[in-house]
């Protein structure tokens, strides 16, 4: 039996409280006619249903033979031992704290009777697939009240990687007789919900229709137990400090203005982060054999057809009208005529700009893999709505290259994609996953091009050696791809990097190259990015270290405190020594702290070394350094500290505090 | 008599030949009436002020005392002595090859009678002045010519910097009944003109109205002698191989695109040029206590209403709708109300949003002189007809930084400025001229604050110890500025840099700071350049140089080569090792060249240095150096000569073969 029986007799404590707008009185409604008519059509449905296993069972009387992870074989009978039973008799805890199982792969209800032979799973709330049924059925139990309190009409209601939303109409148009035909599986009942907490309230829209009505989006978390849920409650707050729009905004890094909503402000810290994010990358260019070149921002839609942009993303592009373009010229004979008008777009993505690079001359075999990398600045236009941080922008920068290559040379261009990938997270400190997405219905080109590609993709990744994926049918319709999802310091996943092939725009810019034998051949295509938008990974980075910005990276490299007020000179004359060779130094000089209270400062505010300069040190023209987690480092040469500092930076040691 | 009598005799070789294009049959007219009658009445005028001068030389009788530079005093008697007799009596070199005179800074035709006791200066075609009344005179020969040969109506035509040029009309419509009310002074004669030679043709249209007819510009150089016309050719042959537009095509620097128009795609090695320079600026940014910050490009009108951008500029910025912000909402009570329009504009400037950076927290006394650098990307609508290489761009980026400073820091802020351009400059191997420019009329602000401003600009230049002029009158409306002229390799001048103080924009953004004793103090404001656009010094640079770059700017730093193609795989091998360090490292193992032939392209292509590998080589892991001049710098192990190159290009050498 199902979540859905239960609804009427559901009374959580809370709904009441939780506020949500309706357009009308809030009143609690008496069920209206078609909810009484459907649930007589659920019981009739059910009671058949129930009737309809019995008489299997009986007909059969079978003994099937279930596999358990681990090779173990347990006896059932056909079309009546359930997986509850099962994990009953495995241990009364598995038989609680099981959310759902999986049958031969596919997902079962726990109280769904077997029917054959089969290899058996269960499902806990400890697994990615377990969280998915426990709050798939979280959210019905919020559907049932909103419901029933409000007298919603229910629209989609997923889990979500983190916690689960509904929708909900409240006005008064009608979206239809909703019946939720849900597939399941779901929890056994409600009971095992130990904690369940509604997090916001918004508004949105049809999923997949242009309708105009607002709808009510409710999300909220729900564990089994309660301790759980105070747990994530903690690891929320912690997340809510690190926040990077928080640290953006305590560090100052930057800043949002309402005058450029959705582009970043980015003050002088943390414009230091971010160019040396770029000049990493730069480094690693140079070590692997990419070419930085430099594209226009603003491109006639011309371009935009012939990529295909125009059609798909164009209501995602910043578009306008040349100055001056529609003003009328005066000819004699027609005093109306315009000049021809040219509509221009502000670039959503490089890859056309490097197309029109490569065909702007004949090109050989000779100059293959061509790897073009370019930072520009990309315009996207987002919703208002959808902005939020760094994390969805209107404009960014990427460390987007284009491998333009002949087919042979695939295999080795993907290999050292990963490679790429791999060393910049881990000087990062990421961990990651990789994931194979293959050719989707509805592929546009030769299906043999696609399982040679496909197949090199895949011996790229065995040969990486890394753990993979396959998502089948998951590419884009213009080529396979590798999905990169990296792992921060919390653990939280992020979709950074990418490789992806394309087919498509080699042959939209009709791209060739004179090949060794000497006819014209089609070069393949590679999108890659490592950091992705510059601007995000600035703040994944902020997140993943909540401010403790290592050396390399730091806006906070070393503060120069003076014991007191006679060495304040001698403090801003080494701190402008370090300045003037490149590194991040301020000064505490404040005369109403005493000096531990500008160390607890300094150290609170996350620098990575102190310089503390007393009487000695100003005579001897050294510095005192302790570090952020107050390791005493002693007394050191001001011009050596400074060079080691320097070698710890360039070398981007993740942990220069411990290595200096 | 000036030189307009002359017209009716003038039958210059050369003029029928030069096919301007004329919108009805170029057949030689019989002089309009007008004409006829124009020169009767200049008859007239002329032989009023021929007896008017003779009267006067009578009545007087009187001895004049003339002083010519360098002290000399000589008589002369007042409205009969011309400049021209006393340039005859000093020498007859001079009476051939004087132009014009001035006479109390004013100047003379040489046949003008002295007046009065004066100061007497002969200009030659040496001085700017004395080429300006050369080629003044120069296209009043052309203006002769084509109204008398082809009809047209003379419009406009002064000397340039390098020349002259005449619009004409030569359409149906009239535009009135000019007489060429000049007042000169002209040559004393077209004998003067040795070598006269037209240039271009091409459209334009009516000085100071929005008149839709188009005129013809036809331009021209002249010279006294015929071999200085030769001479000049000859250096501009020499000034089009450096035309940066066939270096950037020619090395592959960069190109332009029509789909693009005015933004230039820079190639990987115009690419490593450009972020050559940037890096330069970068580093002395640091040393100087500059802060780079990072601003969007896309901005709200309301900003450039705010800043005074969109009543001046707004013709001259892209703007655009937010997309989606026209797209209708539907409410229940109007189903015509539009979202409200957000309209945006491409930034052409940083400086407003430097002042949100500044206005974005409180700010205080201790934060100021607050120096805030940009290298973001600008886009100006300039006109198509007017765009040409990297000179004149729609989108370009600046070595901007605008500087935040209490009025007493002023001088200090300035006199850095100056020593900033000097140094970047010295580098740059260019020379450079100052001249202030002070408050023109209708300036806005206090005066009180211009005077001093001035003053405070004066002493710094005077402190500055370079040669500077005064421009009075010639400052922005909203501040007093500092001009700076380079000169290139070939002492052709280009304005780059620049030191413009502004007191409107502090009030514009109602700047503020808390000053030292506690209340709020407005700021001032200084914009700085010292590359000024970066694309544009990038083509000063290649022309300067003539493709033949610096090492630390060169995209050509070394070749290898080797001399069989059993070296190909350890040349390779070099080759890679240098580019893994950053250098600039190609390989020609053309299998179809002599060695010898190898190395003369090499040098041609201005490579800085050659590494030659042959068997000996290869086996003790060096290579074999010369210089692009061919100097033998004999065997080096190649790790040491990567070393030796990374030294000379992060030092900037500006001679890095002689010191090798």
């Amino acid at each position: 039996m199902g979540l859905c029986q239960r609804w009427r007799l559901l009374r959580l404590p809370g709904f009441q409280a939780c506020g949500l707008h309706t357009v009308r009185e809030a009143a609690v409604p008496t069920p209206p006619n078609w909810l009484v008519e459907r649930r007589g059509l659920f019981e009739e449905l059910w009671t058949a249903q129930v009737k309809r296993l019995e008489s299997m069972a009986q007909k059969e009387q079978r003994a099937i033979r279930i596999s358990l992870p681990g090779g173990q074989k347990v006896d059932a009978v056909a079309w009546k031992t359930t997986p509850y039973q099962l994990a009953q008799q495995i241990s009364s805890k598995l038989a609680d704290t099981a959310v759902a199982a999986q049958v031969n792969g596919e997902p079962y209800d726990l109280e769904r009777p077997l029917e054959t032979d089969s290899d058996l799973r269960f499902l806990t709330f400890d697994s990615p697939e377990g969280k998915a049924v426990f709050w798939h059925s979280s959210t019905h139990v919020l559907g049932a009240a909103a419901e029933q309190l409000l007298g919603a009409v229910l629209c989609q209601g997923p889990s979500t990687e983190c916690g689960f939303y509904h929708d909900f109409f409240l006005g008064k148009e009608r979206c239809g007789l909703l019946v939720d035909l849900c597939r399941g599986p779901h929890l056994r009942h409600t009971g095992q919900i130990g904690g369940l907490k509604l997090l916001t309230n918004s508004s949105s829209s049809w999923r997949f229709s242009g309708a105009p009505e607002t709808l009510q989006r409710v999300s909220g978390i729900s564990f089994p137990t309660a301790e759980e849920l105070r747990a994530w409650e903690e690891w929320r707050e912690e997340a809510e400090l690190r926040d990077h729009r928080r640290i953006g905004k305590e560090q100052e890094l930057f800043f949002f203005h309402e005058l450029s909503p959705g582009s970043c402000f980015f003050l002088p810290r943390g414009t230091r982060v971010y160019n040396a994010l770029v000049a990493f990358i730069r480094a690693e260019y140079t070590r692997r054999g990419f070419s930085e070149v430099k594209t226009p921002t603003l491109f006639s839609t011309k371009l935009w057809e012939q990529s295909g942009h125009w059609e798909h993303y164009r209501e995602d592009m910043f578009a306008l009208q040349t100055p001056g373009s529609d003003r009328p010229t005066c000819s004699q004979n027609d005093h109306h005529t315009s000049r021809p008008t040219d509509t221009l777009a502000l670039k959503p993505m490089n890859c056309p700009a490097h197309c029109l690079m490569f065909a702007h001359r004949p090109r050989s075999w000779r100059e293959l893999p061509l790897r073009l990398a370019d930072f520009g600045a990309l315009h996207r236009a987002e919703a208002s709505g959808s902005l939020g941080g760094l994390t969805r922008l209107r404009r960014f920068q990427q460390d987007d290259a284009h491998i333009f290559c002949a087919p042979a040379q695939l295999e080795a261009e993907i290999r050292s994609c990963l490679d790429f990938l791999r060393s910049v997270y881990a000087v990062l400190g990421f961990s990651f996953h990789l994931a194979l997405s293959t050719r989707p219905s509805g592929f546009l080109g030769e299906p043999c091009l696609w399982d040679q590609a496909e197949q090199v993709l895949q011996q790229a990744l065995e040969e990486f050696g890394e753990p993979w994926d396959l998502n089948p049918g998951d590419g884009a319709f213009y080529g396979p791809k590798i999905d990169v999802h990296l792992h921060d310091a919390l653990g939280r996943p992020h979709q950074c990097g990418t490789i992806q092939l394309d087919f498509q725009l080699p042959l939209r810019f009709d791209l060739q190259y004179r090949g060794q034998a000497g006819a014209l051949e089609r070069p393949v295509l590679i999108h890659r990015a490592v950091l992705g938008s510059v601007e995000r990974m600035l703040g994944v980075l902020a997140e993943s270290c909540g401010g403790k910005w290592p050396l390399w990276l730091s806006p906070f490299q070393v503060v120069v405190i003076p014991v007191g007020a006679e060495q304040e000179e001698y403090a801003r004359e080494a701190q402008q020594s370090l300045r003037a060779v490149g590194l991040a130094a301020d000064l505490d000089a404040d005369p109403g702290l005493t000096l531990g209270r500008r160390v607890r400062r300094a150290q609170l505010a996350h620098y990575n070394f102190l310089f503390v300069v007393g009487q000695k040190e100003q005579t001897k023209r050294t510095v005192n350094i302790r570090t952020r987690d107050n390791r005493q480092l002693g007394e050191w040469d001001l011009a050596e500290a400074a060079q080691r500092l320097l070698e710890l930076q360039n070398s981007r040691a993740p942990n220069a505090e411990e290595m200096f």
